[in-house]
């Protein structure tokens, strides 16, 4: 009679699987939250406690693990938007955006990695999401201009400034993040009302993609 | 008669000793720009090219090669302020000081490292200058308030908020890093103006010092 003991069940092989797959969706935000997107996939491995070969076995490619680790956020910013699409008035929606997507950045922050990841084989579901969420982005802003609530001269690298502002605080232990991202928020968009506007200086070559490709 | 080919002049010997001064201090700003002030010693005088001990002769303590390092940038801030306290118009003063500190940030990465270095030992000289220049902070602000430029719920927190939203906005690139800094500067104050002022989350609880003890 063959020894049982080291023969799991169908459910315990699921759940072992499961388990490891977790382990190293876990391990690849912690990493590309310290280090960017670049990390190797054997020290995510390493990190997550699992072989190579497990590794790679459930995410071929980097773009996999990537877009993998960081489907949840990537969706909770399309549902973000969308909520402030289907606002009627475009600049509370508008500041909506901006004041969660600060706060996201400052509880979880793998998740200015996970925004501004690319994948250079494109064409991928994260990229067309990615694509979806620059036009949300773009239409938010111009109807929040025609409404007259945003400045009229706030530019698109105007976004990625703000992400940047905003990542300089988010790297702050969490608590205090999370409370300097409020503040953060509400002076910048006290700031962007076309009410009471004042002259700027001119806006920054700073793009959402380039920002990405010089991080990297 | 002694072979003077490798007895080199007074005058070369102390040209050479400045030249391994200049670039120590040369490789401890690239380092800290990069690491912050906790690089070993050892790391800075492989990177200056000197041997460990030439670096200790020059610079007993870190406390002492941070000091050194960092002079210039402590001294320029420090005529900042003073010509901003000599301003008859106390907001005028407090925003050039925000533009200036901000695009110094933007140009040197290692002023960041400077303005927040602190030393164990204090009582140093550059320990007053910084006492100094806090002190020259609050009054600055304390005048900016009472003549009504600045808004009245701007907390001593806002100043390091403002710091680390720029330093997000530094870390690119140098020209864009200027570009995006001047944006950015000109939408904090426009948001920071007692005129129009509408209410604001808490502050968060960050002061200069805490903001450095953290990121070591």
């Amino acid at each position: 009679m063959p020894d049982q003991t080291y023969q799991k069940e169908p459910g315990a092989l699921r759940a072992d699987a499961r388990h490891n797959r977790e382990r190293i969706l876990e391990a690849a935000r912690e990493a590309y939250a310290a280090q960017g997107t670049d990390v190797p996939l054997t020290a995510i491995a390493r990190r997550a406690g699992v072989g190579v070969a497990t590794l790679y076995r459930r995410f071929p490619t980097r773009t996999a693990l990537v877009a993998e680790a960081f489907a949840e956020q990537l969706s909770l910013c399309a549902g973000v938007l969308d909520e402030a699409l289907a606002d009627p008035d475009p600049w509370h929606g508008f500041c909506a955006v901006i004041e969660k997507v600060c706060v996201m950045q400052a509880v979880d922050r793998g998740f200015t990695a996970a925004f501004l990841a690319q994948f250079p084989d494109g064409g991928t579901d994260y990229e067309r999401v990615w694509s979806r969420t620059e036009e949300g982005l773009a239409e938010l802003v111009r109807r929040a201009k025609a409404h007259g609530g945003l400045r009229a001269d706030f530019a698109p690298s105007d976004l990625p400034l703000l992400l940047l502002a905003n990542a300089g605080v988010a790297a702050e232990p969490r608590e205090v993040a999370v409370a300097a991202s409020r503040r953060l928020a509400a002076y910048l968009l006290h700031a962007l009302r076309a009410e009471g506007a004042r002259p700027l200086p001119p806006p920054a070559p700073l793009d959402l993609r380039s920002v990405h490709a010089e991080r990297r």
